[in-house]
């Protein structure tokens, strides 16, 4: 596939990746216009330096001392956006924690103080429908494209694709907003996928208001500069790995996550940016968490307490590991892996089925009062029918209903319930064997399957990290007590060892990353030693799962129909060229020429970007007509650069020192902003203005990217 | 700088940038050429697809099948890179662990039961020159290229430098010998380094043996495509990482480090694999070395227990932190930026000075015998002058001796010379506050930096990562005890601490990587809490070493005039363009003509890569002659490989399906092999071949990278 390693970094993609070094007559080869389709709706961003006269200008005249006070500028940028996802993050634990305590509590209350079902199923139908509604309907009705986790569409956009609004400030705010609607709701969704999300955005609007601070003073020279597609992808990437740092106090894993989803523009020293923001929202995150919750939690209570390890922390001397457990950890990894991968496919069928008939607002929106409802029924039902009792741990006293179990013990099933999604992974990761029977055990598994394939694709914010370890920690805990029963006396039989290695194999099974989610568990347990069993188990489910179907964010993306390309191009397509799936009308412009001719040409074609070439006469080649020859190619120009050069007349005035300044922060604005507004706009132009002629050299940048024709 | 992105992946960059799209007439510009010097010496990696007829006929013929069987193989031999280089890991460690006990036996022997202090000078000094004397010949006398650590190199290479006998078995071979040595003889350099080099080339190397061993059966057509220098870097990525991971047991670091060093050229399936080869790597070493000396181990040193932890377990419950601690962290990064950076720059110097002056093998072996004797003799005298008696530990009897001290005491000093790296840096972790003291801990910590800047820069395998700890860990154990001294109610005050933050202050400070070594430390002490003090010490170490030179292997890299690109381009260079520093005379050649020509072409220059131009003509553009028109590129071609189209005659059959292979196969083994051999040699023709035509379309690379002209 000639060039396609280049595709990834063509701006505008669908305009520029004709122009070979001739742009003559072009063979007569059958071409495959099939992904045209896909790359219409999407942009390609700027991720290529713009090297304009102007630039270049500008850099010589702000000198060296403007190059430093940006690169400080640009750390502390990296900073707030530490300090912003962490204060996010803070914001939306304590919230979710106070309506999640009233929950359970109310809950609690009717059930084992007033012994009452019925009510207790309406209070617990409101409390899940209400959270529900408001959570969806923010989404459907003030920002659609909140819906969802959002990894994919975090991936796409450090892949280099265009998502519209996905750095707007509303698009925040509703994801915080639906996200904690669900986890108080109790759907199978997490919040530290939407934390990731939620850390991109924060990285993409971050430096905007820096600009807007500074921009009067002598910070517009030094800000300016970081206002493009560039910085803001680095800072995007930053933001999403301080969101997983936050979300997992895992600094190290969410630079990492953010290198392995994002790889396409990796540099190294973007990766030393990363680090710092993700290594400075950790602490933040944590010390507030501390500072907020301190006087509330009973230090006894070791799984609610706040340690820094998100899972708890994995003490080495009691759970070990030899190494005739090898093919356990296999074996988890394949049973992870299929599990997966069913995950993954009844996901695509039922995405597939939302697709075709769940599409007016008010559908989408009974559907999740529907899973609201469907939540809270079959949760209290698994209590009734499933009524299990358990002597009462010390460690669990105070988030179980008795029901109708004799005093001093509890209705098993219902500690699934009454706990939020960390107070959960928690205890089945460090609780005693004997605080879990296997029944209670597969009927939340089976019912928390079923609830998140549910979730994952209403229109909520809502992530499925956690839901998968939960599964995954269930299951491995259930193949624990099995074990134990079997063979009472084989050693190293935890049960939160393997309901580790089951939640890894799990989330592996589902999401197929492999090193970023064995540094991810490493950090979250703060045990180094079970690096080995973890890689076998998420190699091994990472495999499985691949053997089957795609991860769920490549499906995701495949479906919403994001035309990312892949990192190395399919076997056997070496005799593909970019020529075969490009778009097929090409239209150039020349250097030099009249207002009007440019007026002209961008209301009658809808590309973004414009090759810039010699010739005096400007041609668009369409299908079906004679090829037109093409003049030699001198640069590249965006339909957003055009517009504001048209807008703002600034081909009146030659460029020289005085206004250089302005020109070039007028443009970079227009690239800028326009994520989020339909480029397309018919212009207008007087008549008188029409014969004024127009040199676009100053303004086109100087050095695209370009794909040679292969001509034999 | 316009394009300077591509130069990287600039296929033998010095004759290919200029070759902008019409190659027209070029502008008069004053050129600086001031870099040219470096660029003849080394070659760019063919890092580019090899795309032309012959591959695309190859896919086609091959199919699907191949594929697929080529995929298995790869991993196959990322496996066995793993276990290579494991195995010669723990060779290494056998052979030195065998030397040492010989040494340290007979040393302790002479002085605590003879007495003799100058035959135990004699002994030592025979210890010493005589490892030092092998090491440094086998250096000097078979492969000069294995002095040092090479890092540097395996940065270039893994960044695109073509390092002459980079991957040659006989520099391996004298590499390991050269590393033993240099452990047996006690100098101040550690074989971890050597072992990241050694992986490297043992990655670099495998795929040959593979091929060897299965060209004649079905293997051919499934590792012959494997056989590329593409695959060869991911190989030795994978090498390299593999060699950190085995050194340090750290998968997750050493991955982190092959990507940070050789980023150039990173995707994430390529981080998978070296991932893949890490992880296989760490516990084969592991387990090999606990099968060799599981029998002479007392199980209750746990200094010397071969635990999984090369830094030895750190407890978290007796070593703890608290946020109050952090200036002292940031005092500790500063000190090690600043030591650091003391470090490389008398390391800068002394090399100059090795450049200027010393020069023949003879003055080179005298100056390493030189540094035996001066290692031998001062570690003798500081027994003699500095008698600090120190009552015995149990955990410490059998490594010292006893000197001049009352019985049941032992010399403190004699515990550093008489321990391996590994055993040292295990003891200033983990031993008592008591075991040390300062006067003893500074007299090391200044010899120790002395001896390491003498050994780095000798003609043997030394690497820096263990001495640069051990330093590190001397004056942080001494910051420990002078803070317990005065304010000795400070809780937290642990030395193993201590010593760790300073172990890794003085190492980020010297080699300026900050993640991987955060990864590193944290895998190798086991301990995920210290991640926090780590990452504020390593940033500010290299936040303060930066601010005064470079990193040492960047230093070592400027020095050894390997032209190795920044990722990024320096700033105010936005008007410079690859014209003004490529070199200037371009030799072009035309797709058809005649032998006699291109044989000439060949004699009379001594590019290694030739862009194909459509024209009839061809013309060699030189400096103060009038330039001529070149035709349309058409596509680019080595040296090596127009070699191979000469010597085997291909051009006399035309292209088909049955012959494609074996042409394609001299052609690959052509730029495979070439690394290790002068390209440039000189060709005959008869006279009756020289009129015979050779058309090159099939063999040219028809999608190479291009820079444009840029003319305004």
């Amino acid at each position: 596939m000639s060039g396609v390693g280049c595709m990834n970094n063509n701006r505008e993609g669908s305009s520029l990746s004709t122009i070979s070094n001739t742009l003559s007559a072009v063979n007569s080869k059958p071409r495959s216009h099939s992904i045209n389709y896909v790359s219409s709706d999407y942009e390609s961003l700027d991720y290529d330096h713009y090297e304009s006269e102007l630039t270049v200008r500008e850099e010589k005249l702000n000198g060296y001392k403007t190059v430093v006070a940006s690169n400080v500028i640009r750390w502390l940028i990296y900073f707030s956006i530490a300090i912003c996802t962490a204060a996010v993050g803070i914001f939306i634990d304590t919230v979710i924690e106070y309506f999640c305590n009233w929950k359970f509590q109310s809950i609690r209350n009717c059930i084992d103080v007033k012994h009452s079902t019925v009510e207790c199923l309406i209070i617990w139908i409101l409390f899940t429908v209400i959270p529900t509604l408001v959570g969806c309907c923010v989404v459907l009705f003030m920002e659609p494209s909140a819906a969802g986790s959002g990894i994919p569409f975090v991936i796409s956009y450090l892949n280099g694709i265009r998502i519209p609004r996905m750095t707007a400030v509303r698009c925040l705010l509703v994801k915080v907003i639906s996200v904690v609607c669900v986890c108080i709701a109790g759907l199978g969704g997490g919040k530290e996928g939407p934390l990731i999300h939620i850390g991109a955005m924060v990285g993409g609007s971050v430096v905007e208001a820096w600009w807007k601070g500074f921009r009067n003073g002598p910070g517009r020279k030094v800000i300016g500069p970081l206002q493009n597609d560039r910085e803001r992808r680095d800072m995007m990437a930053a933001g999403a790995a301080a969101g997983l740092s936050a979300a997992f106090g895992s600094p190290v894993g969410g630079t990492l996550m953010s290198l392995e989803e994002g790889t396409s523009f990796w540099s190294s020293s973007l990766m030393w940016k990363v680090f710092f923001c993700a290594a400075i929202a950790f602490p933040t995150y944590n010390a507030g968490k501390n500072v907020l919750f301190s006087n509330n939690t009973n230090p006894s209570e070791s799984v609610h307490s706040k340690s820094i390890y998100f899972f708890g922390k994995f003490n080495e001397n009691t759970i070990y590991f030899s190494y005739s457990e090898f093919p356990i950890f296999i074996i988890f990894g394949i049973f992870g892996g299929l599990l997966g991968a069913l995950f993954v496919n009844i996901n695509y069928h039922l995405s597939i089925f939302r697709m075709k008939h769940i599409i007016s607002n008010r559908k989408k929106l009974m559907e999740s009062v529907f899973v609201a409802v469907f939540v809270a029924i079959i949760n209290l039902t698994s209590m009734i029918l499933l009524n299990n009792c358990q002597t009462k741990l010390e460690i669990s006293s105070s988030n179980v209903v008795q029901m109708y179990c004799p005093a001093g013990s509890y209705n098993e099933i219902s500690s699934f319930w009454l706990r939020t999604q960390e107070e959960s992974i928690r205890s089945l990761f460090h609780y005693p064997i004997e605080a879990y029977s296997v029944v209670p055990l597969l009927v939340y598994c089976v019912i928390y399957f079923i609830l998140t394939e549910l979730t994952v694709g209403l229109n909520m914010s809502a992530g499925l990290f956690l839901p998968s370890l939960l599964i995954g920690a269930a299951w491995g805990r259930i193949a624990s007590i099995v074990i134990h029963y079997y063979s009472p006396g084989t050693i190293g039989v935890d049960p939160g060892k393997y309901a580790l290695l089951g939640a890894a194999a799990q989330l592996g099974g589902i999401v197929r990353a492999t090193i970023s989610l064995t540094v991810v568990f490493i950090e979250a347990t703060g045990n180094v030693q079970f690096l080995l069993p973890l890689m076998i188990t998420l190699f091994t489910a990472k495999w499985t799962g691949d053997f089957f179907t795609d991860g769920i964010y490549e499906m995701q993306i495949k479906l919403s129909g994001v035309p990312l390309l892949v990192s190395e191009p399919p076997p056997l397509t070496s005799d593909i060229t970019t020529e075969d799936f490009m778009s097929d009308t090409v239209c150039a412009i020349p250097h030099i020429l009249m207002v009007g001719k440019l007026v002209d040409i961008l209301n009658t074609t809808k590309h973004n970007g414009f090759p810039v070439v010699a010739s005096k006469v400007c041609f668009c080649r369409t299908r079906n007509i004679e090829h037109k020859c093409y003049g030699l190619l001198k640069g590249f120009i965006l339909r957003s650069q055009l517009n504001v050069i048209l807008e703002h007349n600034l081909y009146l005035t030659p460029l020289h020192d005085e206004n250089y300044c302005t020109k070039l922060e007028l443009l970079r604005k227009s690239t800028y902003t326009c994520h989020d507004t339909q480029q397309f706009q018919r212009l207008k132009v007087d008549e008188d203005e029409r014969g004024i002629v127009i040199d676009l050299r100053p303004y086109m940048n100087s050095a695209p990217y370009i794909v040679r024709l292969v001509s034999t």
